[in-house]
This record gives structure tokens, sequence and C-alpha cells, in this order.
């Protein structure tokens, strides 16, 4: 029984995680003179990038390894070093571990591979690793890592030949990644495509470190602005959730790539991290909720990144497109309003001016120099300052094609940026061109983002703007209504389900169950005809298809008549179904067709669900998820997240619909939910039909499924 | 009155672009000694690039010109030159035209700009150009266009100093832009993405040689395999379509960019084109019938282009992965079900000879050979075999991070896929990767594609399957059915369009038009309660918004009852319409609801639609769209590319709907349409009600607009 609502920004138990980013002193066990090796490439990275800590290399043989006096055996090494890195067979690791242990080593980061992902054995190495870790306080990264770096102060714990082929510029985005393999190639791109990092660690089979920890690490770091995650799974839900809200609380920015989204991907999921894959949709939805950017592909993935470190703020999403191509710039703006972003028109005046500059340029947004405008470039210094004086826009997007190449264009074009950059310091600049990389290197050191392609350059800004929206963040446990705790739920038929549905405050219709049809003429004339009929068994999950359904009845004789047609049809299409008496309603007047539900996510426990009804949703999948409980802020933004939303908010002359009532039985269902997370197995409310506003809603349909908290099956 | 209709594939009357693009003499007018200057350059780039024609340089100051004999003036070149360059102010290129029309100069590229694209004045000498053409048989390319070049005979006919960083690879991929900024940009794109290309052609202003001619002539050219466009507008639809039908004939694969999706797209487009840009969903459609792949971002513009060029076919979408790290296959999973492609898992016995040589692989597809597949390079080998010998898929993207870049893999790395490309010629093999250029290069010489991110490599490997697919092509003319031609077609009232529509042999109800109430219950009686009772107005265009539409009338006295409330809303929503009387219906069976339609674009005419009925798929704008006229195989795409096909279809025990009434009202439709292009505004069949297969189906209520084939104006 969950009777108490956990807020999700706490600490989390285990120790800070500083030893392993900014160590004074850092062991190397298995420390290899050849700088090629694997214990020998962190201390050749350790020096070669200036770490100004301690270097210990551990080494039975002693000696001299690279220069460097070693210590014969971890007993050897002084009491407190912050971290021990461990380039060992995986055999050696639980020794070695337990030995730093004793000398009080704060931080450990495992190479070593050859544990969970080799098989049971292995899996059991790795618990009595885990183990450590929890009882002697040690944090520990990895086995099966590729390790942790800390730019800033060149501590390169890391076996990853990559260092050798340089390092990415120094910036305030660290990147965590599960995958050692995906760490590796991050690298690479990162230098590639100019994004700076600060930090970079790949986490492995995280026996005790998880991504999570890491997120929550640089969520608290002063040093860190953006922070990229490649994630393949979730361990602890309760962690990742407390880091997303710190990082949200802190004003990080956050960008994700999960993989999963697909039937295909949801399958090579699970094979890949197990139970740990949960419904890829929660994720998606908890990403919303606590503001973080899912990237769909690992170069959206560097370009959101690149573009959240600029530290620009896109709030109303005014973008401004100055093109030397007239196509380019309408492909731009095809994007841009597929992402919705706001091309807005610049002011009439500015336009003029424009024209007046250049008769042939169109000056609306985007605005084309065409190709005359290389031909002066004052009027091209002009023409772009009119531009961005008048436009105000939030970000500018410059398509300049490969004209930058041309020898005579290169020196008016560094100065003329730079010139803008100093004059408008607030928008975020983007520029799309092909230019040598010294052109390149002098506008990204003046600020400007270089992004090649056009449309990716828009996409990167409606990331930016993504970014810099608030988000609903945690559940305000302080608003959420007070449902009541049914101590012995259980599988419930249509009448039982809506009698629990409504003590928890969601609107039913004023139906009765009736055991005869003398019963259903006394209930029907009492509540009114029009009336409907409705087979109660809790056999029939599927009441019209087995003819169990009977809509506007109209009087007496023709309940009768549906009375006796109903039972006739029920046993025909399921004889052995147990009927437990017949539901007897109102007509619901006319609505909005909805459905509201409860799933229960392996990982993420209850989770509540709102969708539109009928086919045509069905067919598109229209719903919203959120994890339980949801607060009606919360619960408004899953009903604005519909594609549908439209229907709703009163579209082509429709009636608006009822959202509060809509918003409240999300919110309670969402509770009640929580509170029952061990007992509920799904919860379907379908229709749940949402009538004009002020008029509420009602649950005209709905099933109830319970689990056995012990064996977590079906009850 | 158009009473024939005319094929699409008929040969442009013009003459061939064979000079243009294959000259065995060019002149260059406007000849400069100065290499960097617009004169200047062509000389220089001919003869750097080994053109092996006769150069003539036409400058009137005579002497030589970068080492060649310069001619005085036009007058002095040799009869029936093939191609002159113009690099002359625009003042001085009409006279030269003409001067090079009567020395029988073959084709002329134009560079000056001051035409068109500078007003009124620009036009009218534009205007004159392209008489010359029309007169002389002199094809003219420009003006304001950077040129031509054909790489196989170092033929560069073009000012554009992005040849001096290196031309693209020879291939069999030509390049057509209207744009001569993209045209110089895709030059440096092509070379630095390893694209390799025929040849390149600007169309600029299009004065007599359009964008279609291009496409037409590489259509017809042997060394021509792809077919890139860039286009913003389109001056002759006839050419476009006979192009496009072409190049499908002769089993081109045609890959185009077109912008102008969104509406901000739209008003750039229309601002930049002008009339030339038509609606975009048309371009679209027809791009779909002639089996072309369009792109949406300049990028995927090029990874098409880069996969088409593979000469690879990939029909069923049978796609295998294989990766190094399990998120990234899950990822490239998630974007290969989002383009439908088919990721077959291997068979269990290949899966079980995988996993006996990597225990802990992923075995299945994707294929994860995790970290560990690097530590034995035999081993790699081996694997691999495998899983092309019994995967038999049609593409395999291998992903393999940077792991490339380590010294001792790029040897075993470069024989490895060397020989796998040898044991396996046929799938489309495409790396994933990051590694030397040298690796890079020598695995595209083996017939490798190299697309570095993951997600891209799918979504090109989907183009190419787009282009492996067959395309319905122009309508099989004969098959078409006899419409009668109306000769004063005019608009008309509710009833009299269906009567038009009746003769064309689209169903309507058996409905009658009533003047007095009387009359209305005669019919009622004859046709059988229950009845629907309909204002008959041509005034009124939304029959229920104002009180005009009455359903489900279930006897005589609801009849009159209906009657008189209908006649007193109507008076109040719509005091001075004109009311003809009144429609008496019977009620139809239930049945999906869609809409048919023509709208005439500005750009192809008549254009038929389709589209979902119901506010749901408004919202969703879920129509399809095709110039008319349209045969039953091109209506039939045009059903299934809505995007609730599958509710036509039978989908969730749903009956299935009667297609064959639906295939037969729009083919009638699109070929009434197309007889009386010059009258028809539009028409609005909505809704047109499909009843349950082999039921029918019925055109329930129908608007006809028509025009003023004169003035271009409303009738």
């Amino acid at each position: 029984m969950l009777d108490r609502i956990d807020p999700p920004v706490r600490e989390h138990a285990a120790g800070s995680l500083d030893p392993l980013f900014s160590p004074a002193s850092i062991a190397v066990l298995g420390a290899s003179a050849d700088p090629l090796k694997i214990g020998g490439r962190p201390i050749k990275f350790l020096k070669a990038h200036g770490y100004g800590g301690t270097i210990l290399p551990v080494n039975p043989r002693g000696g001299e390894v690279q220069g460097l006096p070693a210590l014969r055996s971890v007993a050897e090494l002084p009491l407190g070093v912050d971290h021990a890195v461990v380039a060992l067979p995986a055999s050696a690791v639980l020794e070695a571990a337990q030995a730093c242990a004793d000398r009080g080593v704060k931080a450990m980061t495992v190479f070593s591979a050859g544990f969970a992902e080799i098989g049971p054995e292995g899996a059991a190495m790795q618990a009595r690793l885990s183990a450590l870790a929890r009882e002697s306080g040690m944090r520990i990264i990895g086995p099966n890592c590729m390790g942790v770096m800390n730019f800033r102060i060149g501590m390169i714990a890391s076996f990853a030949f990559m260092v050798d082929l340089g390092l990415p510029r120094l910036g305030r985005t660290a990147l965590v990644s599960q995958s050692g393999a995906f760490g590796g190639q991050a690298l690479v791109m990162a230098r590639r495509r100019g994004l700076p990092l600060g930090a970079w660690v790949t986490t492995g089979n995280e026996c005790d470190v998880e991504m999570a920890d890491c997120l929550a690490h640089f969520a608290r770091d002063d040093q860190t602005d953006v922070i990229m995650g490649y994630m393949e799974g979730c361990r602890s839900p309760d962690r990742l959730v407390h880091a997303l809200a710190l990082a949200r609380e802190r004003g990080k920015r956050v960008v994700m790539v999960k993989a999963g989204s697909s039937d295909v991907g949801r399958a090579a999921a699970q094979s890949h991290t197990g139970a740990l894959a949960g419904n890829d949709r929660v994720f998606d939805s908890l990403f919303r909720q606590y503001g973080v950017h899912r990237a769909d592909s690992i170069e959206s993935f560097f370009d959101a990144a690149y573009a959240a470190g600029s530290g620009k703020r896109i709030t109303e999403g005014r973008v401004g497109v100055f093109t030397v191509s007239g196509g380019v710039g309408v492909l731009m703006a095809d994007v841009a309003e597929q992402e919705k972003l706001d091309m807005a028109p610049l002011p009439q005046p500015a336009q003029d001016e424009l024209r007046a500059m250049l008769p042939l340029a169109a000056v609306r947004n985007p605005v084309d120099g065409t190709a005359q405008i290389w031909s002066d470039m004052e009027l091209f210094r002009r023409f772009l300052r009119t531009m961005l004086r008048e436009g105000r826009y939030e970000a500018v997007v410059f398509f300049l094609t490969a004209m930058p190449y041309s020898p005579p264009l290169q020196q008016p074009l560094a100065e003329i940026f730079a010139d803008l950059r100093r004059e408008f310091p607030d928008p975020a600049l983007v520029l799309s061109m092909l230019a040598p990389q010294a052109l390149q290197d002098e506008l990204a050191d003046h600020g400007y983002l270089l992004i090649e392609d056009a449309s990716r350059a828009i996409r990167a800004l409606s990331a930016l703007r993504a970014l810099s929206q608030p988000s609903p963040g945690p559940a305000d446990l302080a608003s959420l209504p007070h449902v009541p705790h049914f101590p012995a739920l259980e599988a419930a038929n249509e009448h039982a389900a809506k009698d629990v549905l409504a003590r928890v405050g969601i609107p039913v219709p004023p139906e009765r169950a009736v055991a005869g049809i003398d019963d259903a003429c006394a209930a029907a004339s009492e509540l009114g005809y029009p009336v409907a009929l409705k087979v109660l068994s809790q056999d029939i999950v599927h009441k019209s298809e087995a003819g169990g359904v009977a809509l506007d009845i109209a009087d007496e004789a023709g309940l009768r008549q549906a009375w006796a047609a109903m039972r006739e049809s029920v046993a025909r299409a399921a004889p052995r179904a147990r009927i437990e008496g017949m539901l007897v309603a109102p007509m619901a007047p006319a609505g909005v067709e909805m459905i509201l539900g409860v799933q229960r996510d392996p990982v993420f426990g209850p989770v509540v669900m709102v969708g539109m009804g009928g086919i045509y949703a069905e067919l598109l999948d229209d719903v919203s998820l959120r994890i339980a409980p949801v607060d009606a802020e919360g619960a408004m933004s899953m009903v604005r997240g519909l594609k549908a939303f439209a229907l709703l908010d009163g579209a082509r002359g429709r009636p608006r619909a009822d959202l509060d009532a809509l918003v409240r039985a999300i919110v309670r269902l969402s509770v009640f939910a929580h509170r029952h997370a061990d007992r509920i197995e799904s919860i379907d409310i379908n229709p749940f039909r949402v009538f004009e506003a002020g008029r509420g809603a009602a649950a005209l349909d709905a099933v109830l499924l319970t689990r056995d908290p012990e064996d977590g099956g079906h009850a």
C-alpha cells in the first residue's frame, strides 16, 4: 500500500561523485608502461592533458611506469585516494576493489569487461561489486565502461583511443553515455562539429553509479549548463526522476537520445537492455514533463546540444531567415512551419527600407538578398543590420551557400558578422554556409552557431525553443485531491468498477444494476426514457460485440424487447459467461468521446493515459501518457498534447468541451492509481464522454483489472 | 472546350540540347584575359579541365586571350558553332544573340543578369530574347544563370568560382538547378560528400530552355542514370509532365527538391517565383505519379541521390542492420519503422550460428556485435559473412562508430569489407562510421555507400526503396470512360449539380426537388420514409448552418413540421437567399464519409481530390490529389495514399467499403473535370458516402462552381 506520495527531488543516499570527476589523486590499477595498452593509456592521457593532481600507478612489478614511480600494491596507496582506475582482468577486480575500499578510496572506475554482460557468472561477480559499493560507500562506475573525463582539469580516466585524435573544445556541456561505443563516437563527433565539452562519462554496466546519478551530478555542477544523455534503459526510475527534477530546478538544459520508439526498436531494446526499457512513451512523457529535449537521431542530438550551448533563449519562437537563394529560404520556411516556429514578417517600414536598398530582394521573411547582394559588401552590411535591428528576432539563420569560399569575400564577411554580433548580442545567430575552416572558427569564436544544412539549422532552433519553454515539472503534491483507499481492491464488473470510480470522484452516469425485467422497467421510468441497456458480466469485456448493448430505447415496450433480444444474443455469443445482471442507464448527452486509462509500466509503475475516442483517433493512436500522480497543470498539458486537441477546444464552430471536468477526472484517476500502485494492473474507461463546457463528463464504460502484489501476476 | 486528351509523353518542338551539353566548339563572347573575370573564367576552366573541342574567344580588341587567338566579333565566327557563352552586359546581349543566330550558332548560355529579375524593362528585353530563340531555333539557357558543365568532356561553360575548389568525382548523375546560388553550393557539396556527377546546369531566368527541358535531355541521355532537380517553380507544366514521363519510361531515377509545402513557404515561394508556384501538393502528387523522389531538405536530397547512384534496387524493403552499439541499432530500427522498411529477422539457424560465434551478440536484426567483436577480426569477418549470406537483405547498414580510426583496425577493415563486397555484389551496402579519409575512399571505390549518420543512412535506403518501386505513371487514356460534354455548363444548385454528376456516372441518391409541402409529402411516400429534407438555394452553401437540413424524418407529420421549421430558420439565417425549393431524399445507408472534389490549379489546371470526411479527418487534412484525368489505377493509388485508408479497407472488424465504386467516381469526376477544364472553378462533393463492398456509394451533397473561360474569373 502506498499511502505517501514522495516528492521527486530528494537526495540519493549514496556519496558524491566529486571524487570521480574532480579527483586530487588518481590511482591506476594495472598501470602499464606501454602507452598503447589499456592500463597505459590513462596515464599517458593524464600526463598529456595536464592533469595537475597526483597520479599513482599500481603495478606488482613496481619500478617506473611512464616516468612515474609505481606502487606494488593497493596496500601501498596513501589513505583516502579520490579515484582509482581499474584496468585489470575481471577476475582480479573484486579483490582489488575490496583493497581500495579498505584504503578509503572514494571512487573507482572499472574498465574491465566480463561481468553481467557475459552471463550469470559475471552477473554474480557484478552483484558482489554492487554490494561492496553499497557497504563501503566507495562509488563505482562500470564495470565494462570507457571511463570518465573532466576536460577542465585534464582528467582523462579513460582508455578510449579516440582521445589521440584530439579533444573537443572546452565548454560547459557534459556528455553522459550508457554505451561506451557511443561515447567514443561522441568524442570524435564533438571535436569535428565544434561542440565544446566540459566533461564526458560512460556508465557501462552500472553496478553502482547509474546514468541518472551522473545526470544529477551535472545538474548540481556550476560549470555545466547543458547535459547530453545517451540512454539505453533505466535501472532506477526514482533516481532518474530525481535527476531530471534537479536539472530542471537548476535551469540546466538536458538533451537526450533514447532509442526504442518503434515496435522493432522496442523488441531490440528489450533484447539489449532487458527489463530496463519499459514503455518508450513513458520516457517520452517523462522527458516532456521535465523539459528534456529528446532527439530522434545522433545528428539532431548534437545539433540540439550545440544550439543549447549558445545559452540563448527562444521563448516566442520568432525566427528570421536571411538567404541568398530564394528556394532555400522557402525550404527553411517549410521546416519552420513544421516545427511551429513563427517566421514573423519584418515590420512594413523595415521592408520598405530593405527594398529601397535592393529593389529585387524579397523583404518579408525569409529575406532573400539574391545573388545581387554579393556585389556590394557595404550594402550587404547595411542590409543585414536593418534586418536584425528592425526584425527583433529571437534567432536569425543566415544561409550563405558556398560563396564564403570566394577569396575576396572572406575578409569582409568576417568583419561584417563580427560587427553584427557586437551590435546585436542577444539573438541566437546561425550561419548555414560552406566556408573555409579559418572563417568558420573565427565566426564561432564570435558566438555564431555554424550548422551547414539549412533545414537542420531551423530544427536546432526549434530544439532551442523547446529547451527555453517552461515545463510542468513534478506534480504539485499539495494540490492533489484526497481519494479514498480501497484496502481490498478487486477486479470488478462494469457496475462495481464505476462504483469505485464514483467514490474516487470520477463522474459516472446515474445507472442501475437490475436482475429482472420488471426491475429494469422500474429503473427506466425512474431515470426517464430514452435509456440504454447493457449486460453486466465480468466475463464479457467486449459487450457490443456480444450483442450486450442496446441504446436509445424509447419506452417500456422497447425495453422489454431489447431485454429479450439481449439475453438471447449474449447467450449465443458467450455461452459460458456468468451474467451478473443488466445495467439500465439514461442516455448521456452528446459530447466528445475520450478514453481514460491506467497502465502499469514495468519501470515506472502506474501511468495514466488520455486519448481521443473513435476509430479514427485509435488508428492514429492519439494519446498522451504520464506517470501517476498528475496534478491539474500536468493533466491539462496531457490534454493539450493530443493531436486533436482542437476538437475539445471548440474547433470549426463546435462547442468547447468541459476541459475542467476532463482534467479533474485525469487527476483523480492518477492519484487513485498511485495510491493503489501495487494492486492495479490496468483501468480502461472507454468511452469517457466530455460534455459541453460547464456540463461535466461521464465514464460511460469502465474495466478495472487488478493484480496480486506478491507475484506480479493478474489477480 | 477540351475534347482531346493529350498523352504526356510527346516531344517538345524546339531543338535538341546536345550542342549545349556536348559542343564540338564553344565561342566565349566577352572573353577576358583575366582568368578571375566572368568572361575569363570559362576559358580558364575549359582549358584546365581538358575540354577537347575548339574554344573561340570573342573580344573586340582581338589579339590573344589566355593563349588563344581572339576573334573581334561574332561575325568572324565560323558558321554553325555549337555553343556560345555570353559574358556581356545585359544591354549588349540581344544584339550579340541576334548575331549568333545569324551565324547559325546552335545553343547559347547567357550569364548576364539584368533581365526579368530586375523588373519590367528587363522583362521586355528577356521577352525579345525568348522570341529570338523561338524564331531562330537557337536554344538559349539563362539569362542570369551560372551556366552548364559536362564533366565527362571537361566542358565547363560557367563562371562559378567553386570550380576552383575542385570538381566532384565523375559519375552518372546529372544535377539541374533553377537557382544559380544553389547550383554553386551543390557543386561544393557533391565534391565533399563523394557524390559523383556527370553534368551540372543552372537554368536561371529560363527565357527558352527550362528546367523541364534539361530533365528531358538527361532522361534521354545514355550516360545518365540519376537526375537531381532543384526546382523553384514551373513555367510549362506540359513540358515538366513530358520530361517526368520520359524519365520514368527510360528508367532514370529522379530526385527533386522543391520548396513551398508550408503556408509561409507558399507565400515566400509565390513572392519568389510568382505564378510558377502553383499548389505545392499538386507537385507532390505529380512527383509520386511519376516515381520522382521528393526530398525535404538539401541534405536528404544529396543522400537520396547518392544512394540512387549506387544503381542498387530495394523492392521489398528488407534491410539488415549491423551495429557495435546496441542503442544505435535500436535508433536505426526506430527510423526503419517510421520509413516502413522491413527489418526482417535473420532465419533462426543463422541466429544460432551467430550466437555460437559470439554468445553475447544480439542476433535477430539489428545484429549487435557489441564491443567484443573488435577483439578478433577473423571473428568479425565470419560474423558479417554469415549475416550477409543468411540474411539475404536487399541492403545492409554497418554502424561502426569511430573505431575505424583505430590504427591496428584499418587494414583488416579494408580487407574484410573489400572481400564482403566481392562475395556479395548485390545488396546495397552502407557504412555508417567515422574513419580516416583514405579508408573511406578505398571502401567507396569498392562500391560502399558512406553515410556518416546512422539515421540518415536508413532514410537514404528508404529513398532508394521509393525509387525502386513502380509508379502509376500517366493515366491509361484508352481505359478512361467516356463522359458527356456539357456545352453550357453553369453553376448550379445542389439538385442541378447532382443531375450533372448523375449524367457523368457518379451515383447520387434518388431524390426529388419539390416546390411545396404537398409535393414533398408525395415524394416522400414514393421514396419511402425515413427521408431527409434539404433547402435548395444557390445562395446557401452551408445548408446545415442555416438550419436547412433535417434528417431521419419518420413520417408525414414529421415532414410537415420539418418543412415549416426549415422555412422559418432559413429565412432568419439567410433572409436574402433565393429559395429554389426543397429536396426530399431517402436516408442513405451507413457508410464511410468521404470528400470528393476538383480544384483548378493555376499551373496544372483541374486537379481531382479525395479525402476522408468528418471533422477529425479535416483537422488532419487527410486528402490525396492528382492532376486530371486519372485512371482506375491512379485513383486507387490516391485512395491508398490516405492516412486513414485502413478505415475503408475493413480495419478493426469494420466492413470493407465499396472501393470500386469510390474509384469509379474519382475516375469519372476527373475525366469530366478534364473535359471542362476551361469552365470548372471547383466541384465539392461532401459527403460522398461509400457503402459496404458491393453496395456502391452516393454523392449526398454537391456544389459546382464554374468560371468564365475568357477572363479567368468566376462565372
